[in-house]
């Protein structure tokens, strides 16, 4: 890290730097792992190194398919570089399986298969815990416009399909993921592109074949081995054979 | 009440019987309130009384502008006869201005005018204390298809439009309200119209002019002269004078 640039942003998993260009800025991936609203806090050694990679393997391919987002290029082990955008302040969920607070909400067991995919809002306030929203509330406090909303939920089905055939190639189950968004200015035109990441941390994660997590519930719910999952995620990916020896030997 | 006749239906504040014809059911009006999903319970003299007669107040004058309902008559002072719907598991709220849930799950001083009317939906089940959920968890389910959301929409910003004007006239700020739908068949073709009721049970209605609340908060939050306040809407619409004496003395 250089000392010497200034700090945009600081959130519980990352940090946001000043960019080298006008609209630009640099996302650093901390080892901060907090769940329950930052109940929960602890140093995941390792973390921000495989999620700033996994990030990146997901978000170029996204881009290489037309689902523009943030990122434009990793610039070393927990840095990269990306599009400097004014978030949206909304957690946007796909569910393809029930977990997590759709089962305890709607009384169904964890695993069961939704009967189809499900997108949900969550407006971004710790303040008030996250609560979940409709498109009534988003667009009455213009949290978002109805165009806005029209294009988060097309992505978001776009985005669902493609990382649902990416973690399916590799064995595993995609359950559910949290995907946010930022708009842009070109012109006198904004648009909202995908921001943020896309890592363990944000999607749940299960082996199609044993069931076992592969994600940040190994944290929220003491299971242990959360780097280990993480990195074996990264691993069938074929992200890992790309990591310095030191990593390697150091997240194994 | 006649014994004899068949219970089709115990909820917290109405009871269903069968029907003197096919397809119809009495709804019986209780002086039982209840708040915080059954918790706190208590017998208010003459409130079944009131909200059958405001309720046949409304729905009458709905029927009339063309918002089809459940309503056929009021047969006494506590029952009214209904046509038999099958009840869509929603109920569907409608908001003005801030109050109770969305004030606390937004962060929004009560009293704040919202934006613009949001309607949020929240799915019918006591054991789960009826979790709000969005268009993709209702359609998902199937609890209710895009049609019948499309209709149970349209319908409550009208009936939002017409109770606005209702209340307005007497005095009365309508904060929010509750409503339910119910499904009706006929021939090959089913469709959803308005049931339930629509009374100081499922409004917040402030008096405009001093803000003093004159709806079940008033049970909720232990403020008392609940039956005072409902009174004091039924009187305003004209209701009262067309009472019972030996009502219009017991409730005062």
């Amino acid at each position: 890290m250089n000392s010497k640039r200034k700090l945009i942003y600081e959130g519980k998993a990352k940090i946001l730097y000043e960019g080298p260009e006008p609209g630009t800025l640099i996302q650093y991936f901390k080892d901060d792992a907090t769940a329950f609203n930052g109940e929960k806090k602890a140093q995941l050694e390792g973390k921000g190194v495989i999620n700033n990679r996994i990030s990146e393997f997901v978000m170029t391919r996204l881009n290489q398919i037309g689902i523009t987002n943030h990122f434009i290029k990793r610039l070393n082990l927990r840095e990269q570089l990306i599009r400097e955008v004014e978030i949206v302040p909304l957690e946007v969920v796909v569910r393809n399986v029930a977990a997590g607070s759709i089962a305890k909400r709607l009384g169904l067991e964890e695993g069961t298969p939704l009967p189809r995919s499900i997108i949900e809002f969550y407006y971004k306030k710790d303040e008030l815990n996250d609560p979940m929203v409709s498109e009534e509330h988003i667009t009455a406090f213009n949290w978002a416009t109805t165009q806005e909303m029209d294009e988060m939920l097309a992505t978001a089905i776009r985005v669902n399909d493609f990382l649902c055939g990416m973690f399916s190639a590799v064995g595993i189950t995609l359950v559910d993921f949290k995907i946010e968004f930022g708009r842009i200015y070109e012109n006198d035109f904004s648009r909202v592109i995908l921001a943020d990441e896309i890592s363990p941390d944000s999607c749940r994660l299960w082996d199609t074949a044993t069931g076992e997590k592969l994600d940040k519930d190994r944290f929220r719910r003491d299971m242990g081995n959360v780097i280990e999952s993480y990195t074996e995620v990264a691993r069938r990916l074929g992200i890992m054979k790309d990591m310095p020896t030191v990593i390697q030997g150091g997240l194994h």
